[in-house]
């Protein structure tokens, strides 16, 4: 193996150009030659190449977003365009590739596995649901910006005594809402995995507006309902001064946070070494604090674990 | 004059905190007692009054929103109700009141004044939409924030080639979009005060992005239209990847920035210097640097003039 | 059980509040009544306690510092001290306590257990220098100031292509030095805990100039070192335009990252439960994500483990 | 004229490259060329010139630093340098300058434009400390950080009832100090144009604290004395806790606010205009918020006005 490639996919999160500078780092001080992929499998495809070295990557690590740029490519589903990308690889002499993305990031560096280049798929996205891993890259910063928009939310809803649902993303899965909300102290949180009882949540409202608390914060992840949906539903059950937020993209951006960087600089690092050890299809991630590797395979039949104790937590300490 | 009460009305914004502080020491520094009227000209009419030591303020001017409380209450414009406000404050010995608050405010402070209670009002509003000051208590923060949004939103924007639109706050002052607009680079400003032409604007996004640039930002002051619709007009005139943002409440909240700080700080301690020369009806600025008194009816008849040299110096940056 | 009792000990440590919040909340939850005892061990020999609702404790999460208050108070290593602290507490009936803070807390901790006052130790400090434990309390914190403190110096040295010698907290560990040199890309980082060599980290940096790079970063704890030794000794390897800093105090302070508010929240919650089962004289952790309990006493014979590979990770990249 | 230059020189300033970018977008507007210069004079007399496009700025208005480099260069006062770097700007086609910087870059700036190269000086430094302008581009970000530390190193303060003297930067110039101080609510500020007091300082501090306050804080510019000696110093009036907290270099880095991306951007917009208009040899200047021109001759007489005032409402409130 002599060089290598890399490239994100799927949406952007911050902590992905401190991967792309891990990679591209540490490849160099094993005395291999690192191309970025520009735009993802799209770019693979058309061959959009561009030779890396470590002065490329200074100063990426407290940037947001890919400054390689992501694109969406269905079409490299499709075992003919998979073939053309193997292809252009070869062509440029890359031997091996490293992935970084969500969910279908991982399909692609398997069909690569497949066609003789060894891939290795790193887990970025800022909304935790990769399986087989406690933290995706970019996740933590994503919390980190929600957090901040809500202690600033707070302010103004504690000095007009009224109730905020906040939107934060996630859309099948609750990890920013749970840790978001447990961070800034939510009255309640709403995640699609558990059920939960708006009538009961009104109640806590009431509860502790009565007992002389100053502000009402939901945190609301997205897959769940729209806030302005939520705010109509809660507002059956009191007679509250609500308002409906979502905080939308500025989740996906902002320099990433001291989690995010050490993540992903293991993360690339070691994704590095298990190329130089022939190995490939395979997913790295983080489970109890540890880099761990599953087979991408295993990836698509598992489901990411959610701490939901968190939830318990909420409710017990908002009772 | 021996007490004074301060209150907050109207929207709440970062600085109104630091503005109570600097009423409270600089008046308790003059030998004066300090009252705090809680939830505005309610609380004013309903009696709900607390003492304020220099220690009550201490830790107050790095925290936004306001520890007062701030409440709706058009029943002020009622001369009953004006009366019943001035015979609580008699009966509690304060003889004179500062009030921070946007246009509503004035009105209360005119009255209040008319009725033998001297008052000053200070302008506290994150729009900036106050006649005869170039600075409202608020606005500076708020575009702290709407900038490190919109510095964030740019990061995904670069990341996939798209196009924000992003909805600032100011319903008939562009001042936070063009502020905040020249500071985050955006390709076009959008405000109610001025013509725009949607048409051009995306012709400047076309241009843009052939020239090689990797996202498009558009600032639209809420007063104009809601992003969705911006969005709607704007692909007509061409085939972005767009995208619409609301960046909302959070604007009103955080930690006052330095700005806000030290104009709340000047005003407040002028404030109370007026009072102790018994001024009353008078509405306190901040004009070319410098600060300025203007009779409180002067306030009704004048328009807040935004800096609209910001639109042309970025139209022309832009071309 | 009816009443417990809550302070901070030692150094404070951002998301002691959020702790204080968590136990104050739970124990309300539960049917306990909770006293905040101010000044530490001090305050509790002295008698200086305040009863805790939830909503003095609302507004509590995002705040750095401990409002409870610490205090240095040796003395408290005498029995007859120790017994004048139960005292107090059994004449407030007060029956048991959950102690936040460094190594001495663990000692006071474990006194009043054994005088029959059931205590929970939690590890609060910025260090991150507690056995048994994968994160105190205020680490995390911590990192966040430094890498940001980092990141801003990183912009001048750049721009007159210096080295900075950036001294970070840590007398006997060196976790907050490692994790923010990675965190910041830093060309090398020096702890107390393993061999350095100096001339090597001078040829990294020469190395690094000569290919480009516009700038050098070295991380140093506080304990092996101070930054202007450091930077003495460096020159007589290089004639680098050198600075020494030292980030200090503020290190300890500002509002508290996610991961602090949830760890904080967490354990907490934990310890009150804890003792609701009756236990004490337990050290609660976070090994492996997981909340985890320890004997105190196994705290005193055991070593905290630092994530030494991200040493090794950060020399690979340098290379 | 065809073809400008851009330069920035002395101590780097947040805001610098905000400015480079609108010097650059403003002149591509108006159909001239720019080339970047780099390392400030030392790279006009060695030639290093890059070109400059919109889009090789699009990224740096939000970055701290200057992306030209910036360097010593004494060798520039002599006037046979001088005309060497005239000569390197002639054979580049370069008909005119705008410099960035502080004191020394006007000099140089003059010189150039005697020589027949029409330049233009922007106010470039944290220090605040140039003639005829109430703003310096990086000023305002300056104080901002500084802020956020004091900030941060309250919390620790209140917590343990300390005293903190933190040095600010400033050598000849109180204004970061004077700014800060308000925004941070000290104690006392200390700057080099004006006389203080210490045992009086310390008599201030012991009454807050027998009143109840948790905290002090004196923000000292660093021209006065070090830290450490101005902490021996109040220790003869008092037995504080006390600390000394130097906040250095960081103070020159950091994403610059929306003033000074806004300040830098009129005025570096401006600059073009002037050398439009044929004008050189001018300072460019914000005198009570409006733009403004001074002969750069002018500069060399004149002295940086503080907003005192501001050392006195502090004392006041502090009374």
């Amino acid at each position: 193996m002599k060089r290598i490639g890399i490239l994100t996919s799927g949406g952007d999160a911050p902590g992905m150009n401190a991967a792309i500078r891990a990679v591209t780092k540490t490849a160099i001080s094993n005395g291999l030659e690192v191309f970025g992929i520009r735009y993802g499998f799209a770019g693979l495809v058309a061959g959009d190449f561009v030779a890396l070295t470590a002065e490329d990557v200074d100063h990426k690590i407290s940037q947001g977003g890919t400054f390689l740029y992501s694109a969406r490519y269905p079409e490299f589903a499709q075992e003919e365009v998979q073939k053309k990308g193997a292809e252009q690889l070869r062509s440029h002499g890359i031997d091996a590739v490293i992935v970084i993305g969500g969910d279908g990031s991982y399909h692609g560096a398997l069909a690569l596995t497949r066609l003789g280049i060894n891939s290795i798929g790193l887990p970025g996205t800022i909304d935790n649901d990769i399986p087989y891993t406690d933290y995706t890259i970019g996740f933590s910063s994503a919390c980190r910006t929600a957090m901040d928009a809500i202690d600033k939310i707070r302010d103004t809803a504690a000095s007009h005594h009224r109730v905020f649902i906040v939107n934060v993303m996630g859309r099948e899965c609750g990890d920013i809402a749970m840790r978001v909300g447990v961070a800034t102290g939510a009255d309640a949180i709403v995640i699609p995995e558990r059920p939960y009882d708006i009538k009961e949540i009104a109640e806590t409202l009431k509860r502790h507006f009565a007992d002389g608390k100053d502000n009402g914060i939901i945190v609301l992840a997205e897959g769940v309902m729209s806030a302005d949906k939520f705010k109509d539903e809660l507002l059956k059950y009191g007679d509250f001064d609500a308002r409906a937020n979502v905080l939308a993209h500025m989740q996906r951006g902002g320099s990433p946070t001291v989690t995010d960087r050490v993540n992903a600089t293991k993360m690339g690092n070691y994704a590095v070494k298990l190329l130089l050890d022939g190995k490939g299809g395979l997913a790295v991630g983080i489970e109890n604090s540890k880099l761990a590797t599953h087979d991408i395979l295993d990836l698509f039949d598992g489901k990411h674990q959610g701490d939901y104790a968190l939830l318990d937590i909420n409710k017990e300490m908002n009772k």
